[in-house]
């Protein structure tokens, strides 16, 4: 057995860049900060360094604790660490918060300098391959040149994969977890729903809700809920909660009846008690727009012929927000430009979440493939 | 070829019952109207009878059309009518409002005798019992012993089989499609949020929004919106809309970019302009509440004893909302108590709103059964 711990109690850092940004939309954005943290110590080499992208609602706060704070983990903590499947004593892993997100980076609940407000609605839209610019620029000012590894779950993992067609000679390897290489229109719709709750919110105020000293709980919370349906699958959701009453039998009232009830709207309170609204409008997005055959007429194997890292996608049985078939349609597409992709589908009930969680076999698969990724002694 | 036809102009008619009904819930509603339409005659012998039971969002108006309104065909009309699978030639076919609904019968829209103003919240919580228990009284009035079939789709399928159970004497036949023995944790989650997303709109005032002479109208367009995802497959939004883009290109806006937003949008807004947001709440609760083996421990096959009529059951092959898994455990159920059942899994691309559609394959499967169902001359 291996013996694996925490990282241990970890501090945010925070870099400051001055060079313009071009955006996708058209839009720039003057200056900029990032907030990262940083586990494991950069090799002589430079060549142990991993790139850990995140998803709708996370955070650079990847892994380790923040001192004195109980139940402070980070986000994908079970995965990284001193023997852990990404294994810190071997790697020198970052996590970034992205632009236009709520945990320190610039974004809509930051103050816009040019207002001395907040920059609310007038923050631009931001797309990943924004995020991935900004995320080079992070690695250039830390002295890395090329990653050992970017990877990602779910939008990390869209990340990840823009990584290796914007600098494909900066990564060396990919992991692409729970992913796709597009939205479909299913998916699409669901975001549209979480917009729609948002943005007819009376609290939203045209996203200026800062300067009326409210936020659009309602809608955000139904955003989450609507959302939290896509993470879960209908198996896991019957195993904890089937059909089980809160009171033992029908009680005919609006109240909660159905456990299944209570879960929901627990997660949509606890989420509208913490996350940006502005922040989650944005994210929406960028996950909408994200398609690297974009500009290649819906070609994806032309899009992909950029690509030059090796790649593992892994998938997992239940995830019907992005279900395996589209990561074996992104595999396909990496195979038919001859790149080295190790593929896994791996049985879980958990869904889309999956991705996330401690899985003996999930994690084993990971430990395995980042084993074999070469770095400096 | 058969040659079919519209049953024509069609005239609603309305029932008045003064017999107080004792509702699931424990409450009493004292006296209450039924609106209903027939199509075909009532035989001689009474044993051509045929009702119809409607959806969540359905309503009376099952076939025909409305003198002088275009486009006011019955939401069935396809299958309905001379010549058509379930022939009126041969039937007298029965379509009635549920208690509860906002399209006559009474409820939450309809005035409360007792105050004089509409029920709004005050309207009790119905349940498919309910209905049935309802539905049976109408069938007294129209003198109507014992049906030769009782049908529905969806919410629908839930009081055919409910009729089977609660009246096993007065149900020949029964036709379940695309419909489920009770919701899953996922199906009442979707429910959940649609009604939140009703509660937590501002206009609903608790239910009393006629007073206000407002509409919660954000919160229903938003509870249209996410259960017309679970009513399309995944397959048939990808095949009418994928990722089209409604102006070529991303314009990175919050209007529609892709077509799939505006087509929800739509939906919601249309459904939000004439259905009753009371009306959708009770509804959602009476799928939440039904479940025939809820006194049965569980146990479905236990609770299908009573059932004495011939069934058919139909599913579809990308409805995920009741998947065809569903419809076999309510088959199994059925054929463990040694009842004729009759099971069509249909192709279809539609997903769960497959039953409305005039696919001819659905159609000849059901024209051949109801075919085979005799009835006096």
């Amino acid at each position: 057995m291996t013996t694996s711990e925490s990282v241990g109690d970890v501090t945010p850092q925070k870099a400051h860049f001055t060079d313009p940004l071009m955006l996708r939309s058209g839009d720039v954005l003057p200056a900029y900060e990032l907030i990262y943290e940083t586990y494991g110590a950069l090799n002589a080499a430079r060549d142990n360094a991993v790139l850990v992208c995140h998803a709708l609602s996370g955070s650079h706060h990847v892994a380790g604790t923040y001192a004195g704070k109980p139940r402070s983990e980070g986000w994908w903590d079970n995965l990284i660490g001193p023997g852990k499947p990404l294994d810190t004593n071997k790697f020198f892993v970052i996590g970034v918060n992205n632009l236009g997100g709520c945990y320190g980076s610039s974004g809509p609940n930051a103050i816009n300098p040019a207002s001395g407000k907040p920059w609310g609605a007038d923050f631009p839209f931001v797309t990943v391959d924004d995020w991935v610019t900004s995320q080079a620029r992070l690695a250039d000012l830390l002295g890395i040149e090329r990653f050992a590894l970017v990877l990602g779950g779910s939008l990390g993992g869209m990340q990840a994969l823009h990584w290796t067609l914007a600098y494909p000679e900066r990564v060396r390897n990919a992991a692409i977890i729970a992913a796709a290489a597009k939205l479909s229109a299913q998916n699409i719709a669901f975001n549209e729903v979480a917009r729609q709750a948002i943005l007819s919110d009376p609290d939203f105020h045209g996203g200026h809700y800062y300067e009326h000293g409210v936020v659009p709980v309602s809608g955000l919370r139904l955003a989450r809920m609507v959302g939290h349906i896509t993470y879960l699958s209908d198996d896991s959701m019957a195993e904890k909660f089937g059909r089980r009453l809160r009171h033992g039998e029908h009680k005919y009232h609006w109240d909660v009846e159905f456990e299944i009830e209570s879960y929901l709207r627990h997660q949509g309170d606890k989420f509208a008690g913490f996350f940006d609204a502005n922040a989650y409008l944005l994210a929406t997005k960028a996950l909408d727009y994200f398609d690297p055959a974009y500009g290649f007429d819906g070609n994806l194997k032309a899009a992909l012929a950029r690509a030059r890292a090796n790649f593992l996608i892994a998938s997992f049985t239940t995830d019907w927000r992005f279900s395996p078939a589209r990561s074996r349609e992104l595999m396909y597409a990496l195979q038919h430009n001859g790149l080295s992709v190790s593929y896994a589908e791996l049985e879980s009930v958990a869904g889309h979440d999956s991705f996330l969680l401690d899985d003996p076999q999930y994690h084993a698969v990971l430990r395995a493939w980042f084993d074999g990724i070469e770095v400096s002694a």
